[in-house]
């Protein structure tokens, strides 16, 4: 089975969902033609489907081989990267002066989204250097810039993100590893890092690595880290390549999942890798969060895509798979499984959690694009602020439901879901590392309730809650019987976000505890809310354009399924926080017992 | 990290919240002397620690082999399932005229538990062989029972369940195995049979076959499947093994997880492998499911073993594992990740959710016992009738909480939660497959809907919730503010399963495909409630017992977090089951587009 990227369904989300269309006439994309958008997917999910989705298969079998200080990837790996560059595909949204087309970053987000579905280790790569780009783009010296960042954009390099230490994980303000300024202006940097996604690889000719140090008269705490740049081979004053920089693999992950992903213990010896600061010193983490924000919404999207990976799998096997007859058939032979209520069910569960966090995802693209493309500073502010509010729940709605989707593939295949050569627990194992990375899923949670939320007096999640309450109206007054409870469902649902959100404002300065144990079921409360009421806003421009969105009645009972099975949790979700700190506070007496 | 078996928790759950008490005070158990339950799981408890619990990662690590007709399981493990059965942990609760110990199903209940967390791929071994051994018993003939009764009782020999076929899985009356009557009374059996778990091993020196198949005039579905009983080597009149029998095994599959636990393709070849008649010809199906709800609940104990393993890994990493500060400290270090909420919260949902399964397990076992054991024949059949209502519950409820506990236990442990060697990935994959067999967890649903509510008008739901009733009152007369707002959950939890109940069965007849959409989230909405009001029963009970219960404040909070995270979604449950049947049968829109 292979995968098809769903370009129908993109499009909807990413013009009307997401609002990219409303942005263009708004003028805020400048001369951005939209019309390229549908070539541009379409051809990224024709090289997804001929060229990437067939090496998914191949690269977990085959995994990774470190020999020799050298990592190996699976057999047609580095070829499929090299077509890949070749096509374009890595400079999508990089800045056009060092090479890149300069297109949306909301259209690098549906193609990120197609090389997730289709190869989501080989995905990784590539979503690590983007990251890179912006970070060296905004705080990198010019010399910097000139030296790497036309080969970080063509691709012809790749770049990896060093934070992660035994002891700093989560608390990156933990790390050890030192930087000792030399006499010509470079660094030397020694010490160890661990799980380095592609800390080494065999499909370029040099890897661009940012690592996280700290100088020998720095302040504690991640007041007193920097970031520098250390290229696996020096360059060159002619741009070719020079020594071997004294930075190595030392050791490779068994993993769950994303076995073709080397994740790579990374060692810099004792006379020290050669480095180059990016930003000030001292100011690393600064540095670090342009890229962790990229990277976030990144992962949110492998949410997306393996979650549509999986759910155009089981929807293949539930229509070819026969088990048992439909209630009200009699005679012989038995139907397709999508005949059972209980398999509809879980296929439209899959289908309507992957189109929300589809459109929850593009919109922070689409937030992040006009932060730093209107011409005007107050639509600008105002969209770095929806993008801000918009990152954690993209990145963490979105893995956690790449798991629950994955799961639920897993399951419609029965037995046979359990069996590696199906595939579909390929999806699931791979999954899992989405919600851990790039800052865990509790970790968004607590970003949301306590730096998004408390930002601004909660002024972006009310904008936003307006805006949502538009799209419910519009529900409410199309009287459409299609939507069935629809608009009740989630007209409740943004009465328990707001009210939710309010006690949670007032607990973050009183009794933060309070607010942190309710983390994690806000920001679902938040992602099932806004996804529903997206979904609805979809379904309402779907019918608006009626057959050019392709089906609107698709749209509508996709939006209405998942009001009245997803959006509808959001009462209990409510409680949940308001009520249940003291429990969650209280947890001592029975964790330590 | 090892795993020791909860004990207090185990008894308090055992004896109250199932009932196990009141039910021998009753008179419902006999002789049986309930003073030696906290000796057998104590026991038990230090041969899986010592015994069974590190052959777990050695398992999965080595796997199974299949070479030349031959099953090899890992190192140590026949030695150890040797050891097993001479400490006579087969025989439980067997029957004592074959050699068992004659204990209730509930203690066993509680020691398959304590096999499954400790070593779930060796403990699936022995589940299998004592449902065949209940089969066995009520529908072989005396000379079948003489033969192989005895030793599948020690252990001495195991069994199988074939059912499956690659076109029948949940559909078993698709099977297209054939059995021919030959003239000495036995049958000669040809065909395939998948998925056969330990369907060959080196554990023991015989395996008894339970096989389902068709004889020529057969009528089709499962009207015309009989039960044959197929030994791997066959029985000589003296008990000697004599020659070996036509079925073997011909594939192994490799798995998502519980690699350690052989399933292999079995083929009965050309010559037919020669097998004796369990009850009579075409009624194979009733025996079979006399295995099966023996099965269904020992799945069940499965997942809560399986989650209570994960959730001693993550309390014991996030006591250990140091990142960050708790809100409120000062100074340098850092703290253990357990004092932050959102990890709080976590482990409180694992072992909340973990708590509530094992007393939905063991409340169906103490069922079961009293269906057979009380020597009024009402109280028998009211049990009976309990009994069934649970074992959907049980297994579906508990399975599904072994999936979402296990994810938990990866993401506590962050990034090396995705690492092979942490092993919290191993739980999570050998987890996947308990929602899948002896019945697809969709299935149990359908069939708790369709059968259990329904048999009797919804009395034995109605019977139950009186109970639950009067638990929640308890509650709130207790007046104890450490329950929270647990009364008021509880009781609208109450409402929402009574209302949704009544709803279904009007359905079932008028509407069954309205129904059959709604089955999963009913389900979860029992056993949310369900689960719910029994932790809270218990902590009742530990504040009745106070100190001797090992610390009433514990049980106290636990129920109370269970009530206001999870008992809490009733309401929205409610909502899905009563308005979701449109959007799930209107699917075909959004699927098929």
């Amino acid at each position: 089975m292979t995968y098809r990227a769903p370009i129908n369904d993109m499009l909807l989300s990413l013009n009307h969902g997401a609002g990219l269309e409303a942005a263009v006439k708004a003028g805020h994309y400048g001369d951005f033609d939209a019309d390229i958008t549908t070539a541009v997917l379409e051809e990224a999910g024709r090289f997804a489907t001929d060229v990437l989705a067939p090496l998914n298969r191949v690269g977990d079998e085959h995994g990774i081989k470190l020999e020799a200080d050298k990592v190996t990837t699976a057999p047609g790996w580095p070829d499929a990267y090299q077509r890949w560059t070749a096509a374009g595909w890595n400079a999508v949204s990089g800045p056009e002066a060092f090479g890149g087309q300069g297109l949306p970053l909301a259209i690098n987000a549906a193609c990120t989204e197609i090389w997730s579905a289709s190869n989501i280790a080989f995905g990784l790569c590539p979503l690590l250097t983007l990251s890179e780009i912006e970070a060296l783009d905004a705080h990198g010296s010019d010399e910097l810039k000139k030296i790497y960042l036309e080969k970080l954009v063509s691709g012809e390099w790749t770049g990896t993100m060093q934070l992660t230490e035994p002891q700093a994980g989560s608390d990156v303000g933990a790390l050890r590893t030192r930087a000792e300024r030399a006499p010509d202006g470079s660094y030397r940097i020694k010490g160890t890092k661990i799980f380095i996604t592609y800390g080494d690889h065999d499909m370029t000719d040099n890897i661009v690595h940012f690592v996280l140090a700290r100088l020998p008269d720095a302040p504690a705490g991640t007041k007193g880290i920097s970031l520098f740049l250390i290229p696996k081979f020096l360059v060159n004053a002619d741009g070719s390549l020079g020594q071997r920089n004294d930075i190595y693999p030392s050791g490779v992950e068994h993993k769950l999942g994303m076995h073709a992903s080397p994740t790579c213990t990374m060692t810099m010896g004792d006379s020290g890798a050669i480095g180059y600061l990016i930003g000030e010193e001292n100011k690393g983490m600064q540095c670090m969060f342009t890229m962790m924000n990229q990277a976030r919404l990144g992962v949110g999207l492998e949410g997306v895509g393996i979650a549509d990976r999986a759910y155009q799998q089981a929807l293949a096997f539930a229509q070819e798979r026969r088990q048992g007859r439909a209630v009200g058939k009699d005679g012989n032979g038995s139907d397709p499984i999508i005949v059972h209520p209980d398999v509809k069910r879980m296929l439209m569960q899959m289908r309507a959690l992957t189109a929300a966090a589809r459109t929850i995802c593009y919109a922070t693209a689409v937030a992040l694009d006009v932060s730093v493309r209107a011409t005007d500073a107050k639509t600008r502010g105002l969209a770095a602020a929806r993008g801000a509010l918009l990152t954690p729940i993209a990145k963490a709605f979105s893995t956690d439901i790449g798991n629950e989707v994955t799961s639920l593939g897993v399951q419609i295949h029965g037995g046979m879901g359990f069996i590696e050569e199906t595939g579909a627990a390929q999806h699931y194992r791979d999954a899992r590392i989405t919600p851990i990375y790039e800052g865990t899923n509790g970790i968004q949670a607590i970003d949301l309730v306590t730096r998004k939320l408390a930002a601004n007096g909660g002024e972006s999640v009310w904008a936003l809650l307006d805006e949502l309450s538009g799209i419910v109206k519009r529900v409410e007054t199309s009287n459409d019987p299609a939507f069935g409870t629809s608009g009740a469902k989630l007209r409740d649902a943004l009465a328990s976000l707001e009210r939710t959100s309010r006690w949670l404002l007032e607990r973050v300065a009183s009794g933060p505890n309070d607010a942190l144990a309710g983390a994690t079921p806000y920001l679902r409360l938040f992602g099932s809310t806004l996804g529903g009421c997206m979904l609805a806003g979809e379904a309402l421009a779907a019918r608006d354009l009626g057959k050019a969105s392709g089906d609107p009645e698709r749209y509508v009972t996709l939006a209405r399924f998942f009001a009245e099975n997803i959006s509808v949790q959001a009462g209990s979700l409510e409680k949940t926080v308001m009520d249940s700190a003291d429990a969650v506070n209280g947890a001592d007496a029975v964790l330590l017992a």
